[in-house]
């Protein structure tokens, strides 16, 4: 590993400079004024970069698995019923915190490549006429896979039944990366992290709740107090925190937002596009398919690339790492060993990106792939020439 | 608030510059072997600095407070006992989130300025034969009161009533600044965070586990995914975490460990000590008590002070900070108004709390008490000219 | 030395939190476009704080003293005579780089204490009808003895009498701290540097010529390259530089003359003088005098306060450097032993300013000298009780 | 220009996260004793850097052109006879500060693309029987033209004639990325600056003197006073700096010089080597000649490449940044137009200078070169595949 090099993981992602001085800040008292021109810039950028008018935004020192427990734990109670489909790693991770949880989760297993099986799900709430299922879960983008799934469709299905239950999505890896409307497709939960598409350290879990769900956490029985957002909530309301709030991290997304906002949000999404169109336009020039099963299930943060049966895609990863200090992803769980995974989100330009890709070049060249060198570079080349990028400026 | 000010609130301190820069980290593959040789001497650090042989560390993107519930999620279940004193708002909260949690919490009174009841817990234990308390919590430093309490007390009480029940301490404001014998005093689970004696950022919560707490994981029943110590210590097994880990916080949290231990932890907390002893000169100098009722429970990382009758003491805090640009605490809960807090922690020479003191004065004068000004300086001045301080070199 | 600590030099100061950020600056390439957007608004906020409407400004990567070389190698040729007072270190060490560059020095000897002695110029130009000194020199502030000297007083002596001569201004340790006015005082040429009031590491001359000292570059036959502010000139024409420039400096200085503009240059010179009048009053309670001769001379950015006959004053510094970490100037040249400096210039707060004299009261009583604890620190504490400061906000 | 991508000029060069931090230092008094600390191992290091046993390094606070200036300012008197070749800007450039300074400059003229013409440097210090030449210039590496020159084999010519000149040597773009050998070549003032193969910020010159040097010193009589050694070296010799020192710079060089030889000198000239040996595979399969002369002479620390004839190189550069945000470098004096410069040297990877390659190629395409996609890079990933390079371990 160099830290010299840009990291190719799906996150944490490379941070931009000005990103890293506002997160590296010298201690405040959080209980002073200073600490609410930090939160309330914060909770209104995240709001704004959710395409919400009115969801109340909440940040935990904590991680997207945080999140997740945040979503159920104030929402649901002991016991009670929800649908979700196992489609990657991170779906299942989900599934797994309900069930710790004590809730009684109908899995919809789909193949790991699959987006989430939405015709699945209307059949099942269409079927659940007494309304026990309580909250739907949908896992916007399966870094572990490459997969981003329809969450409007999610919606369509729930509205087509007339079905009550909560939805709640999984936005971690697709969050100011790619396209999220909370309100347009009625989102009733959305968790992401900051260390993704905000381009920050891992260490805030951000969750954001919309009006039903809120309504929600008053009957919600799960166990919380670390990740109460009423708690979180009331402290808002006087510029405080209910616990001691990380301040630099905090610092960071105020700038964050600002930044992603100042470009642009569509402007955010359309250069995820552009330099992900350029990894496929090399995963294409390779010969390899993607573990994603079609075009319209390509995710724009993270692809993943499937090798040749009865090669070792780890191999790439930690060689790559060994030999030329780059770190990409490795498969996990039931695709471990058959994908390396390339991220492309956060702070990347399509400069920055084809350093990648000839890396993985060279990468399954000496592991005896047969991969011509240069190939994919070119492909990507071919896609970041035509564009008509507007490059940001300098630091100044 | 002026950023050029040191802070004196009782965490989070101010940080060395060094540890500024180890946090300030870019970004890593945390699936790496960087990451393993970050997270390694972390844990066994911390573990010296608890003065232990065997505990297990776990470090949680969290807080404090996420420390608590991980002492308790992972070691009891829905309905179990436990016995906890209240005597300031950290003992209130931490029992607040144990009934939240679904536990039966028997709680001891007591005024806030007092320490922890031993002599009324050894009457809990000794008449509760059946065992029924299945967990004893303490506060070992009431951040705010300013009161240390005598962990050995509590263990010795256990001992004497050859009682099984865990011992949970919370040592957020002591460990790593004041003397923490997690071995020695029978610690089961110890609770601190990043952000006091670590002197870094908040947002890790670093807890420990005794053998005998580790053993309690296999039956505890309360729900836990994120907080859970066994999936973080089979991470921790192959360098890994459950899920993103803080990197830059953890890197910061190995030199945090390393520039302790080459001070000595002895030095650590002599020069914990000797800054608090100048405080306490001045706050006598003042003719003002201190909230802590006894000598023998004088913290050494903050002071609360009782301000005359009939004056809010919060205004010296408000003024302070509006005026001079200096942090100090508010009183909290049933001391509200009653006293100020300074917090004489981390990284601090006696020259820095020399303008804490002397800014004091300035606000009191203003506020129209009778304090003189200079008279609290001058009796620390004498604490500290006494010292035969070694000087930290500066960074070279 | 502790890196915790603040300074008490006169220079280089403590820095602000953003102007050490600006510095650390990644690499760009100083021949783009974005070198212009740095370049520019240094020159132009250089010139407001020197109070000239045109003056053109060069920035040179160097000190001070290259500050002073470029000064007289641009406008004066081998053997030209100049006038010069000694009164200091400083005012002693320009008139030696003089010397060495060929010219001949007209040298006026006054007191380490004393002000330029305007009088005595006034004869001496006045006597000179053949116009044989082609330049004066003046040090606005003598960093040495803690003296501001009268640089209008100089051009009214230049105008009584109808001379022609340069006069070239050192205001290295008065520029952006003290009034300083280019155009209406008629200075030819200004010097200062990166590290005193623009609060900057060291390693900028900063030097700013009037159209007259510009035309007299033409026939300035002094050898000069590095130090041409021709080349320097043209090089600015086009954005450019004629060497390498240290960028990261440069956009320090732009965001340090854009802080000293929004805190207004008046709130400024208000800010130092509160400071040094909080100095003098802890000086006037230990009962010492200070090297400046009177009121009119003192200077607000330091004081040189002269110790006991038979004490040696360095041992003031060294010991508060050893035992307190702690900074203050040694006497240098004539009054080495004699006095000891408090620098209080730069990024300061009464409060941190109140630490330094808590300390140097420290020390001295240490060292057997009759001075009261606290005594001092309460006379400037009653001097910084009494100002309505306004606050910077801290970095958000 | 885009902050994220690195930059491929030839200096300042992309540095190291460790040096910037290290750059990045709070105040300091440099009179006191943790100057020292800096001082002598950034004078010790470069002694090693340099290959040389005995020469006294000195560092100004400038440039590569104040050491030119430091150079013949301290050994040479006006009228002085100096020879010097021109065959790139930047021999042209200490010409012409010869010249400024009153010295008389015999210029043997190269052809821009030669290397310096050692055969002519013989004919001519063979003839001058009278010694009247006091010093003769070579410039190691042509960083216009991408040349390095041989300076042993001037040695050769200086001891094969018998002749007393002094050798000074320009090594700002060739010291500590390549081989140097002060010692064994005789070389007497070796000249570099902090911003290549160092891998710091501009604004340090640093100057090596050879005893001879030194004892030139004594009879020299073109001015200084700036740039004078001998007050440098009275300084250092009790620790101290004759006028403030830029100390973070200086902590930057003390770790720079550090690294340099934890690395091991050949592994970094092997570095930049394996680098280098890529672009010029890279250029190859663009088929277009590098404006060096032959491969005897081949830098590598940049390679200027010449464009087909009536195309302008300049615009490779102004589309590189504008589109892509890349920074190469422009052809400069005689070469304007008709070469475009990368740098690849400093903190450089294989996988960085990919990225590089990958984007003169898409900028060449853009502009109508017949340069096929993918081929330059295709060249480089072979040689880059084929080392064994090991890996810096990421900062921890």
């Amino acid at each position: 590993m160099s830290a010299q090099n840009p990291v190719f993981i799906p996150g944490p992602t490379n941070m931009p400079e000005a990103l890293r001085k506002a997160c590296d800040m010298p201690t405040i008292d959080h209980r002073s004024a200073v600490f609410g021109e930090i939160l309330a810039p914060c909770l209104a950028g995240v709001r704004r970069v959710l395409k919400s008018e009115r969801a109340q935004v909440f940040l935990f020192p904590s991680t997207g698995t945080g999140g997740w427990e945040t979503a159920i734990s104030n929402t649901l109670s002991p016991g009670d019923k929800v649908l979700a489909a196992r489609h990657g790693m991170f779906s299942h991770r989900w599934i797994d915190l309900c069930q710790r949880h004590g809730l009684s989760v109908q899995v919809v297993e789909a193949p790991w490549g699959a987006g989430l099986p939405a015709d699945r799900y209307a059949e099942i709430l269409a079927a659940d006429t007494a309304h026990e299922i309580k909250a739907v879960l949908a896992t916007h983008n399966e870094t572990a896979t490459g997969v981003r799934s329809d969450i409007a469709a999610v919606r369509r299905t729930l509205d087509a039944a007339g079905h009550p239950a909560l939805l709640l999505v999984d936005g971690v890896s697709s969050i100011a990366s790619m396209d999220f409307r909370m309100d347009q497709w009625g989102v009733d939960v959305a968790v992401t992290g900051s260390q993704k598409g905000f381009m920050l350290p891992a260490g805030l879990a951000i969750v954001a709740f919309s009006d039903k769900a809120w309504r929600a956490t008053e009957t919600a029985k799960l166990p919380r107090t670390f990740f109460d957002v009423r708690d979180m909530g009331q402290s808002y309301a006087r510029n405080g925190f209910p616990y001691t709030p990380p301040v630099g991290l905090m610092n960071g997304l105020r700038l964050s937002t600002e930044m992603l906002l100042k470009e642009g949000l569509e402007n955010v999404f359309a250069r995820h596009r552009r330099i992900a169109d350029g990894v496929r336009a090399a995963v294409a020039a390779w010969e390899m398919p993607l573990c994603a099963e079609g075009p319209e299930l390509w995710s724009d943060t993270v692809s993943a690339i499937r090798t040749p049966e009865g090669f070792d895609a780890t191999k790439i990863v930690t060689h790559a790492a060994a030999k030329y200090g780059v770190a990409f992803g490795v498969g996990l769980g039931e695709v471990a060993g058959k994908v390396f995974r390339i991220g492309h989100l956060g702070s990347l330009t399509d400069v920055m990106m084809l350093s990648g890709l000839a890396t993985a070049e060279m990468a399954m060249a000496d592991l005896g792939l047969p991969v011509r060198l240069g190939s994919g570079v070119a492909a990507a080349q071919e896609v970041y020439r035509a564009s008509e990028a507007k490059l940001e400026k300098a630091a100044a």
